[in-house]
Formats: C-alpha cells, sequence, structure tokens
C-alpha cells in the first residue's frame, strides 16, 4: 500500500467518569448530553462540565467524553499538569494504575480520586481492515512524520486496532502544538 | 565525529525589552537585575516580570531576558498564543516584522506592541569549532531525536553560528513536553 497518510486530531483535556462519578459530580438522576460525536464511532463531546484541583492549580470548565465508562479518568497535556501541580504518567487510556492522583469538582459534589490522572500517550486507532492495509497490528508502536515548518517524526506511537475503530491518531495540544498542527491535520505512517 | 549529542533546554516564555521599553515598564532610572545566568554567555534571566495581556486572556509574571536589545520582542509557546487569544508566527529571535501585537504591562507603564509576539523556531547555539566538529553550518537545518517514552525527532531546527555561543537547543515548553523532556535533556544531531 502506497498511500500512508493518517489524519492527526488534537486531544484537548478531558475527563472520563463512571455512572456513579456522574451522580457525585452532577446529582441523582443526571446524565450525559452529548454536544458533538468524536471520530470514533459511539464516542462525544458532554454538555457537562467540571473543574479540576491540584496542588498548585485549577482548571476550570474541562469537558467529559461519554459514554460512561468503568473507570474514572483524567486526561490532561503535561502543560496542564503543570499548571495544576501534578506529575501524570504518558499512559494508554484505561491504564490508570498508581497514576496521578486529582479532586474533579462538579456543580452537586466533589471527587478526589486516589489516582485517575494521565498524560495520554499518542496513538493510532484502526479497524482491521485498516490495519491491514497499513500493514500494521495491535499495541505495534510506529513512527509518524508530519510537515510544515515544525516538521517532526513522531517515535513512539501505538497502534490499537478494533471493529469500532476509525483511522486516525490522537496526539494532545502539546503535541499538536510541538508540531504546529490544528484542525485534523495529516500525518504519514513510517513503519520501523 | 561520532559523539553527536546536543543538550536540549526548554526556553520558558519570556520578554525581551529595549531600554526605553524598560523604562516605560519599570521607571526612569530602572535597570535589569540579573536572577541568574542563561547557557549562552551574556544572556541572562532577571529579576524584573511583566505581564502580557491578549485579547482573550493574560498571562502574569512573565520573565524578562537580559541584556537589552535594539527591539522589544515576546516569545510565548503556542498553548499561551491560544489563552492570550493571539496568533504569533514561527521565527527566529529578532525576525518579528508582520509578527502578533500583543500588550506588555509593567509597574510603570503599559506598551501596545504593533508587532513583536513570535513562538520561537527550534534552534540550536554553537560557536564555530562546535559547528566544524558537527559538520553543521550557521543557517543549516537538522533533526535532532530524543530517547524516552514520547521519543520523537524535531525536523526544521535551524543552526546558529556564533563565536559568543555555546553548544545548546532551545525548544519551547509545547516541544518539551510533546518529547516527554524536562531539565537539560540528550538528544542527538542528525543530518539529512
Amino acid at each position: 500500500m502506497d498511500d500512508r497518510k493518517i489524519k492527526i486530531e488534537g486531544s484537548a483535556r478531558h475527563v472520563h467518569v463512571t455512572k456513579e462519578a456522574l451522580r457525585t459530580l452532577f446529582g441523582e438522576g443526571s446524565s450525559l448530553h452529548n454536544k458533538r460525536e468524536l471520530s470514533q464511532p459511539g464516542q462525544s463531546l458532554c454538555e457537562e462540565k467540571v473543574r479540576l484541583e491540584g496542588p498548585r492549580g485549577c482548571i476550570d470548565r474541562v469537558s467529559i467524553l461519554g459514554p460512561e465508562r468503568p473507570a474514572t479518568q483524567v486526561e490532561v497535556s503535561l502543560t496542564d499538569a503543570r499548571a495544576l501541580g501534578i506529575d501524570p504518567p504518558i499512559r494508554e487510556s484505561g491504564d490508570i494504575k498508581g497514576s496521578a492522583p486529582i479532586r474533579i469538582v462538579g456543580p452537586a459534589g466533589t471527587i478526589d480520586l486516589a489516582e485517575g490522572a494521565i498524560a495520554a500517550k499518542r496513538h493510532i486507532h484502526l479497524s482491521p481492515a485498516e490495519a491491514a492495509a497499513f500493514g500494521v497490528s495491535d499495541k505495534q508502536t510506529v513512527m509518524v512524520k508530519t510537515a510544515g515548518q515544525r516538521a517532526l517524526v513522531f517515535d513512539e506511537v501505538v497502534v490499537r486496532v478494533s471493529e469500532g475503530f476509525v483511522a486516525s491518531m490522537h496526539v494532545d495540544f502539546d503535541e499538536m502544538n510541538a508540531a504546529g498542527l490544528s484542525g485534523d491535520a495529516p500525518g504519514e505512517i513510517m513503519l520501523q
């Protein structure tokens, strides 16, 4: 396959919540309200916002992504982490064991997470058919090259393959800015 | 030469001022007070702090770097730029023609710069002897590879050679964070 292009999207800081966390933060009987569908089918940006509090500072109006998950998780950039005064590990989503503590404040209540704050490891979502076309497999790491005034090659990009995925690379805004990218930007997968 | 290692340092947001701008911001008879010497000989972080104001937001306690220069210049990351609501070009220091407007507020006065705000183009400082040892020349662009969980290869790194320089690569904190670097981090120059 000759076309190694992949769309790169910036993921803003966000929170995933359990049903129980949603009740604590927004009150009994509350539910998530979708504001916009995200690139991965079934995932959405919600109307509900929370405040993140760390030992050094706070960040207001942080979006919740739906739907609810089995564990509450906070994903921030390392710039955010410094502002908050926390030290999150670089992890894949869902891998929160021993990650950083953080406080989440909603209109109805507060949650003190003993662990759950991570900086997301950059990754590529692919369906099995797309992975086959690119010649890559689940959990493989690849390099992705960008162009422009701040051209760079992201190494250590983990590939995640699932039936429910659509081809897209996710990085945080430190990574988008370091590469001088905005909106949906093109990248090129380079196999190692 | 086998050793292609270069020290990578993060440059925080900062301001360079003319003597006149210093008087406007801090009052008649004011001068810069060095807090810490920087890696490039003669350059220093000063005690004097200012506030940056943009159409969307402000950033307080931004350091001035000394000594005074022929033109006032503000260097921010693209994360800062978004918080301020400005759109600075990626430029080498000193190349401010047509760059973004910004307001600088000091204890004694305010300056509305019609141009002067940039996001620094990543670069390497080298003495002529160091440049010869690396086999690179002034204004050449090179690639620099980093290691670790967020390993990447910075492309479009401009080499600047001067008698007064000491080997060091400068990136902003979006770039440090994207590469997962802190403190003085090692990089490796790759010639193209």
